[in-house]
């Protein structure tokens, strides 16, 4: 099967039933992105969305180097952000381009949080600009104690536009703090990442150990109710955006379905008698 | 007037003026949930929202174990939770039923947000599924250090569905740990509770000493005036889940009546002379 | 150029290129506010908000003992604060002036959250009631050890009014603890503060070193693209206050007029070149 | 059955098979609601809402002189509205008080709204104040031509507070005519209604004709498939309050259950022989 | 005290008690809008607003021929819609000065919309572009039926931007007819306004009548208790943009001060007595 | 141009310059919809919303009989609605498969709403269904006399899923009436649908007469600026879901860019010159 998942910059491998590993492949540019690659992380991710061979995944990155340097800022200096051609093109026609490219590209990164399994993110090294952006929008964060992070975007001219300021402030709970790395775009560690909520786990024996663990984290979820998890999933981003009491009906007409699933009753048997469940794909 | 306070499986005392403790009794148990209980949880909290004798509460638990284990999943299984009955019964008409039930389980437990006095959860030992959606409708969270918590529900296939995935996205700051535990359903305990900020305080010494740290609290804030406390919990509680304009705006219409107390010249004269102000019932 | 920032209770300094310091000023009263300074507060943001020649602002009190101790409950205590006249004046028309005050008060403070430079807070001593809800609108929070921070406002009889509660639940990702110090109004310190993810910062040698590391974080960001700075403050804001995808979008828009910058260019280039880009005002 | 349905200043019949009918019966004081009627109807509706004898139900009042008059205003005036009582008690108590009051009648009223069965409002005579407010609750309005509205409560010194204010705005289109009738509290009739959008139809032969109009309606959604019915209800309030793509995730939610019934075979096959389904109760 | 109301290109007037009317005058200009006019315009209902001796105001045109043609294009055409400069000032830098622009615009015509007397519009001859953007600011719409509108915006090359889109929407029901006028800026005249909505009466007899029709409103409205009116107009407002249940809930909070007032005894005494109720300035 | 858009059961045309007419072409069938139609409508209006020739679309269906009968119903109940099967599969992995299945149908019906061009649908004869669902995502609706339209959804046992219950109560300004045909699916005409605001215009002319003014009304939007045109038609739908203030600030931004358009200066002058002023493609 993973003969079928051939993308360009990016390794697909199946390392255990269930899980699938996606690794960013292009370490001699420290990973840093192009527009094929975008445009592959969504198809890919689209893909594993619906297979069924699939219930948990990890995002991890090629190279001891870096998880990603972020955007490979030389091509997109040739290209969307090059410089302004000294008003030839109507102002208002070049930011109707630049506003569909960048839906498109926050919609390629969105594919990631709308994928309906869990993504643990392992991020390692130099992990810039995009890479922040990116793991935002997987579900959980680990980090190898050598990580460099920063939310670089400031540092070339812009605000960061595909998800970091819109996703950051609801995945810290630190306001003070994020604003203070937003704004500066100065690296921070593990250490601070930790300390402040952006990754939930710091990995100190290296990137090897880190994808482990998050592997194992991985084969753990996919050894759940596929139903139950990807509920959970979609209720707690769901919640994330809006009121309680609007994340408590939407969760009662979700689980009015879900709740007719044999796998509950599955669960609760192997449970009591201590063995484990296997359930149905979905 | 504590022996008013009459439902099974819960003990209500007063042990100091103006503070109720409401303990959940079923400790030979576990302290597992069944259906009477959520339901009288929910009679006792109507009832102490509106009692002018009362300005704080504790919950506790009875019994070294457990806070509870959760939902009694024997019996649920036995009703709820029992296993689909190959197609009997009609898929929509079932989903109306659940629904139904899911949105009365909700508001039995919502009850305690609605609680106008505020609530102080202690929890300790076994406080899985049903104590994390329980303790986050309450206020303050205290833990003793060998806590043990759980978000259970993946592990009998489902996802939570009485409130831990609406509100824990809002009550902790590290969106990758919430995701974590909720999928993952593994132990946590103490420690990594307050680090996240799960809870606000550990108390090392054990449960005596928590529920003690608990009463000391809850005197302190009953020994406050009432109109300040319960405008306080009503705008946190409505300012959590709305843009802060609207949060600005309710808070002004709100003062305009409650500014209009004498409590706050009492509290201020008070103040400066070094004594105990005294506040009107509420 | 410092010479037209005149304004009773305030020090305005530039103590560096792209950078402002305003300093409150009434020490003797531990910096206690009266009416005149928070209309005054909020005449110095506007300012600064449109001031081409400030990108960057620290926000620092005068004296070694008090950032504020809040409000001057004295002066407040014959105004607005002052005892009910046994019902002389009609309630609903005591009411509608309240509303009115309590609108105002609280625009002046948003004068902070609204102005389009970034604003870093820096705490020390004693910072009672209204020092939370002012910080609360700056951007960047750093304390000094000794800081002794209150929400004191349930200490004088009411629920605070011009922007703690509306805003510390989403500035910090415990909400346990958010109400345990909002209902208490307990003294909380420098590293209760970090911990819970209140201040980003705290500096253990004291207010000077803490103004120091301020101006410093300061200069830095008023080193960056002012465009970048301002759209980032921007989208944090927005984004804190609704859903993912509306941030997203609005994102996209605001950016598809401020990426035809020359400042990406300039940026870009000026980092592949190692040398400090310069920036038109903005 | 009917039997069942006693309560005070109300009678309830079944004139057709899933039928119900509700007529509010004070006629000697033109239906003018005193306590006891909103708490009863509140008790009356929830009922109904779980009935799965009743598909459809229609509201009516006794008499022709009136649907209702509205709050029995004289009996309020020695309750809730009554004089201030110069001082006595503290504003801030009282306002306590009141709103709890408030809220509690409203929610008597939303009661109607939430009632899982589609209300159909036979509105005739006189239908001041609280029948506006009560039939914005109802899905669908019927007038006869003699009807007299009025958003009365300006004139008795008060911003109307049990929906009408709430509601209008989102039942009809002309929010410069909503703001003059509830601004002015002037009469307006069945023609003007009809025109602006607050009622779907207008019965010229007087309020038998009305009633049997209603009644026909009823019969006609009453022959449906329940599970569309209640489903068609749920999704069009849900939508009414929220942005279309909300509305459009919660409807997909929503179907993935309820296509799930035997109803649309049962209801295509019908369809296609040209014979009355029967469906099962829900 | 009409004396103090002197503003340039506006009479303002009292002529009833309590009432005022607002007329633009620049009728040489068809009444065309330059900056100083919107700038004027918000300083006047912000005083009004405040204004005690006033409790509703009518806003009318001098002139024969015109409410208003509009903005004056002429005069825009060398200010903020000057044609783009060949990228002589950044792109980016001139949007931000636009925004602030846009921004100061719309925020005097909010000015209306929360003023907190009620505001009716007699609109009559040509009424474009702005003429519709500020009576939607307004409560309530009369028009003579001679009246010409237009939302006029796409003519001149740009999508409205001081409030039409915004509220057009929500203050009519039918979106299909919204989008007609605003993409064809194609004119319609009073007979399609008060099918549609837009306006709530039409008065054939002239502009004259049509004042005057106004000002008895005005009269009437003015004559109720200013609790009522002024609480009325804030919580239509509030409800339209929110869902119905906030609105209840903000509803219950305003009204637990606002029913303290006198004036409800008074209201419902005068109406037992017959008589013309007297309630105090607010 | 027109040969490139070859898509099954559509024919695309066009009649003008800059614009389109999409014909909607399985007449043998009442151009009832089958899978592949409502995918191949979705991928039409993407391509004519980045076209740069397209500036306004107008919707027609071939044949006199009827715009769309709607969903065919034999199709669907051998697939999506087909008779459930007595518990084979899973209900909760069924849901899941259904409301995959219910998204995607309705991401195909809001690419219509999401086209950054205007869409004119002309709707004749038998429009059921499909075609107010289909028809809400279009921007101007157009009848002719002989239309005969339903909301037909609960006859087939469900609750409409693929937009109307969404759009319906926002287009429409009588929500009486809305629930009324979505309640009781009961054909309305077009004299109906004109007063209670569905469509803005009925031709009694017939379909060939309405058609030639939808290519009318096409043509006029189309010789206005396209940045104006695109503008307006993206703020009215972003403003329809949100607060006006969102409505007003997503407004600054988006003309920021926008006003930077040389098609002001153009559009001004050519007004003033009286010709046509010709723009730039977007």
């Amino acid at each position: 099967m993973s003969n079928d998942y051939n993308y360009d910059y990016f390794n697909i491998t199946f390392p255990a039933q269930y899980v699938a590993q996606v690794e960013i492949n292009r370490p001699e540019k420290l990973n840093a992105f192009i527009e094929i690659m975008w445009l592959n992380l969504s198809k890919i991710f689209s893909r594993l969305s619906t297979d069924p061979n699939v219930r948990a995944i990890v995002l991890t990155a090629a190279g001891d180097r870096a998880f990603t340097a972020g955007l490979d800022v030389k091509a997109a200096s040739q290209g969307t952000l090059s410089a302004p051609t000294s008003g030839a093109i109507d102002a208002a026609r070049k930011a109707t381009a630049l506003r569909a490219h960048i839906l498109e590209f926050q919609a390629c990164l969105t594919t990631l949080e709308k994928c309906s399994k869990p993504i643990i993110a392992i991020l390692h090294g130099i992990s810039f600009g995009l890479a922040i952006d990116m793991s935002l929008c997987c579900d959980v964060r680990i980090a190898t104690s050598d990580v460099k992070f920063s939310v670089k975007e400031v540092d070339i001219g812009l605000a960061a536009d595909v998800g970091t300021l819109s996703r950051l402030p609801k995945a810290v709970g630190n306001f003070s703090w994020v604003k203070e790395v937003a704004l500066s775009a100065r690296i921070f560690g593990a250490e601070e990442a930790i300390r402040v909520g952006f990754v939930s786990r710091v990995i100190p024996a290296g990137k090897a150990a880190a994808v482990e663990e998050g592997l194992k984290l991985a084969k753990l979820i996919a050894s759940k109710s596929p139903v139950a998890v990807q509920g959970t999933k979609e209720l707690l981003n769901y919640s994330r955006d809006r009121p309680v009491e609007d994340g408590l009906r939407y969760t009662a007409v979700w689980n009015s379905a879900m709740l007719q699933t044999k796998d509950v009753a599955d669960a609760i048997l192997s449970g009591l008698e201590k063995r484990v469940p296997r359930f149905e794909k979905l």
